[in-house]
């Protein structure tokens, strides 16, 4: 009750109507129950993907598992596209947070471009066979490809920021186009994701990390090359 | 006719069997008649399954694309799946041929290596269609997964012997181990094409070689790398 009491005091809705709970408290339970619905909704749907491929699923198999009824799914995703297509949000979410971060330089940006480009293979949801239902979809389905597509050009247009942030430090070279390495960047770690989904023999992380360390070099500046010869 | 006599000339089957034709050449013109009917199968079925996805297609809409009885296709592949892990052979006879040529000595292995990496992205007969269909495929069938798996073992396998013979060469570094070399190739190459399948926004070939510039320097011998930044 004390965190929502708190929640209460911060809240920026006018209070004023006549309840034993303060209005500002009970939306902020309701904000939190719809929450706890979405995610609910959400993680059923991706382990039904996972165990039965995304177009063998239904919105029925969805809200059957989440034990919700099929006009509370509608709630909160239109269609069961939308709940593919909030998958991809997450991920061009991980490249906002990396720009954030490259912007608030604190950290050198090819350690955040590295972070990056390693849990973005790593997902931390992600299972072969999650990944494998969700690229099986992309690959069969032109609607949700075009979907992809705009969600792949918004992440390379970010970490592309990421890239010319490093440029302007001296960290990464300005001979080659920021564009082109996040292009490739992102080509690359697909390819690392997609293997490890149709072959999981070794760590999705550790094959991250080495295709890192191979491509990372020819994208430093080359002061910081040399430097980092030296050390 | 002058060619086919040609054919019999060279041919090892024994002859003697009275015929107006020579019967070594009558099994020439018989085994090519035999390569035309598997070439016509197999090139319908590579176009249904990119038309119409592989698991859509079925044996029979194959015979008759390509104009044979069912027996006849039964003759050439026992099953659909065959056709794919055809297409998989070839894939893997390039990797044979790129292992030959490195034997014979006559190019550096580097060159070898990436003429490997660039052509097996950007496969003769690929099509983004067809590319999608074979992913969907191996993405959506745990058998079709199992004879994916056992092939990429054999290409890193044969592509780790290159690595080790430009090892030996002293154009590749021995710091690193072939193996890992050979299967941070194939992944990263896996990634262009699929990334291209799924966006074929660019040229595949143009990726390709963009993408190997980047990772091949991490590959080359110290000394190499040296030489190479004096020139």
């Amino acid at each position: 009750m004390g965190s929502r009491r708190m929640n209460a005091l911060t809240s920026l809705k006018p209070a004023g109507r006549r309840r034993a709970t303060p209005p500002s408290a009970l939306s902020n339970r309701r904000e939190r129950h719809r929450s706890e619905i979405r995610e609910r909704i959400f993680s059923s749907a991706l382990r039904l993907f996972a165990e039965h491929g995304y177009l063998q699923t239904t919105v029925e198999d969805i809200t059957e598992a989440a034990d919700v009824g099929k006009g509370t799914f509608f709630n909160y995703f239109p269609t069961k596209e939308h709940v593919l297509a909030s998958y991809g949000d997450e991920r061009v979410a991980t490249v906002e947070r990396a720009l954030e971060k490259a912007r608030a330089g604190k950290e050198p940006v090819m350690a955040i471009l590295k972070e990056l480009a390693v849990s973005a293979a790593g997902q931390s949801s992600a299972s072969p066979e999650l990944l494998r239902s969700i690229f099986a979809a992309h690959l069969s389905s032109a609607t949700i490809r075009a979907e992809l597509q705009k969600r792949m050009q918004r992440f390379r247009n970010l970490m592309a920021e990421v890239f010319v942030l490093g440029q302007a430090r001296g960290e990464i070279r300005r001979d080659r186009s920021a564009a082109e390495m996040a292009r490739m960047t992102h080509i690359v770690f697909m390819g690392v994701t997609i293997a490890w989904a149709v072959n999981p023999d070794s760590s999705l992380q550790k094959s991250a990390e080495e295709v890192w360390e191979s491509i990372s070099p020819s994208f430093r500046a080359r002061k910081e090359r040399k430097e980092r010869k030296r050390s």
